[in-house]
């Protein structure tokens, strides 16, 4: 199965373009978990048990088990075998290094952690990026347009030729994706003029969509600015951090609803 | 003891600039190594024993030990306790992200591997630099011009406002590195001319200067261009895969010595 097809079959069958942000901090647990061997996992699986039929995938913010030492291994292993077959795993790593470095990240991304889909910063241009392209069973949703204030520092300037970064990053981006049609872009939830004009430009790409909810994007807003484009937006703390009691997982799930 | 402070009495040591990139690949270690439950680790503490008179700084290119799987994380952990104490360790994470998150990667860079400097990628602007800046004992190399050919995709275009976007991070690296001085520049080896250039552009910022050996760049030609500018020149694979057989330690010392 292409990349595309995975997620058009996990969202018909959830009926929802929504991705559940798994940003989990071993630091802030809900109490409940005190005691566990790996706290982290057990969260994880109780916010996927409670909420995979209403999400169409997962997205791994790898920071966080990065930042939970010699834990981290196990919690994305056994996150990532805990999430139903038919549903799209997004590994949030934002890459991107020399082509020799970025296969090694390919392997651990693609092969040792098979996500079906990575994030991967752009800057140093398409041998840092090839490698991540190889396979057409794996996306690569590359950033375009972030949703955080500091995008205004690079990825709005203006060129000489009259684009902005953004804007030449994703010209980039659908030529890289022509040969597998397995590239995306990732665009901030929060900029809905732009989402609309990026969509405008790239009517072929994914988006995967950050900043709803605690970053103040709106699902409507990002629906109605993205029109018929294939979409998958993220949520996390909006979700996973519902409710910090013993209730966390069905607080998640309630959240998850509303935005379906 | 400040970042740059640490670099300076690192250099005065060991009368060298020369950094060794541990860049291990568990899937090509020396035959020797068969057997060892963490062979990564042996290899590195054999290339540091060798190298340590004639090094000023060990770089991790961590994609190398994210491949590894589960023992990773030792290795990260063991090869770190095993440098001495007054040479700089540098983490190449190439990171950034939103401010929560690049919170997260600073704990695991910073604090969780205490790594005196760690490299970032500053595509997503400010405030995902931010969190990596704050303690004036850890150094923050932003990647400027890189050494791969795809730096011309993005890095050298020309902005609006006429400087190419290179010079434009650089100018804001300039900015960022007021408050605590402790960010730097990564700018590559084999581009002479823009080292140059970038070096009157930044004469305060240490420079990060990977590229030379393998990739093309050469020890003079850097310390020509680079003139009196605190720099850091790293060499990889010219050094650790200097011999594959039993002798690859020796071999790494005697590559290493003719870079200083």
């Amino acid at each position: 199965m292409t990349f595309l097809e995975k997620i058009k079959h996990a969202q018909e069958k959830s009926h929802s373009i929504l991705c559940v942000g798994l940003d989990t901090d071993w630091k802030s647990l809900p109490k409940k978990l005190d005691g566990e061997e790996n706290p982290v996992v057990v969260f994880n699986k109780a916010i996927i048990d409670a909420t995979k039929d209403v999400a169409c995938a997962y997205k791994l913010q790898l920071a966080y088990y990065e930042a939970y030492g010699e834990r981290g291994y196990a919690a994305v292993q056994e996150t990532l075998a805990s999430i139903p077959e038919h549903i799209v795993t997004i590994g949030d790593v934002k890459r991107g290094d020399i082509g020799a470095t970025s296969e090694q990240y390919a392997y651990a991304y693609q092969e040792m952690f098979p996500f079906d889909a990575i994030t991967i910063n752009p800057l140093m241009g398409f041998d840092a990026a090839e490698p991540f392209l190889r396979r057409a069973d794996r996306g690569v949703f590359f950033l375009g347009l972030t949703s955080n204030p500091g995008a205004r520092d690079f990825e709005y300037l203006e060129l000489s030729n009259g684009k902005k970064l953004y804007e030449e990053i994703t010209d980039n981006v659908r030529a890289w994706n022509e040969p597998k049609k397995n590239a995306g872009l990732v665009v901030g939830a929060t900029k809905p003029a732009e989402l609309r004009a990026l969509r405008e430009r790239a009517p072929e790409l994914p988006f995967l969509i950050p900043g709803v909810g605690t970053q103040g994007g709106t699902m409507e807003d990002v629906k109605a600015a993205n029109g018929d484009g294939i979409a998958i937006v993220n949520v996390s703390r909006g979700i996973i951090a519902a409710s910090k009691g013993a209730d966390f997982a069905e607080a998640a799930r309630a959240a998850a609803k509303k935005y379906t």
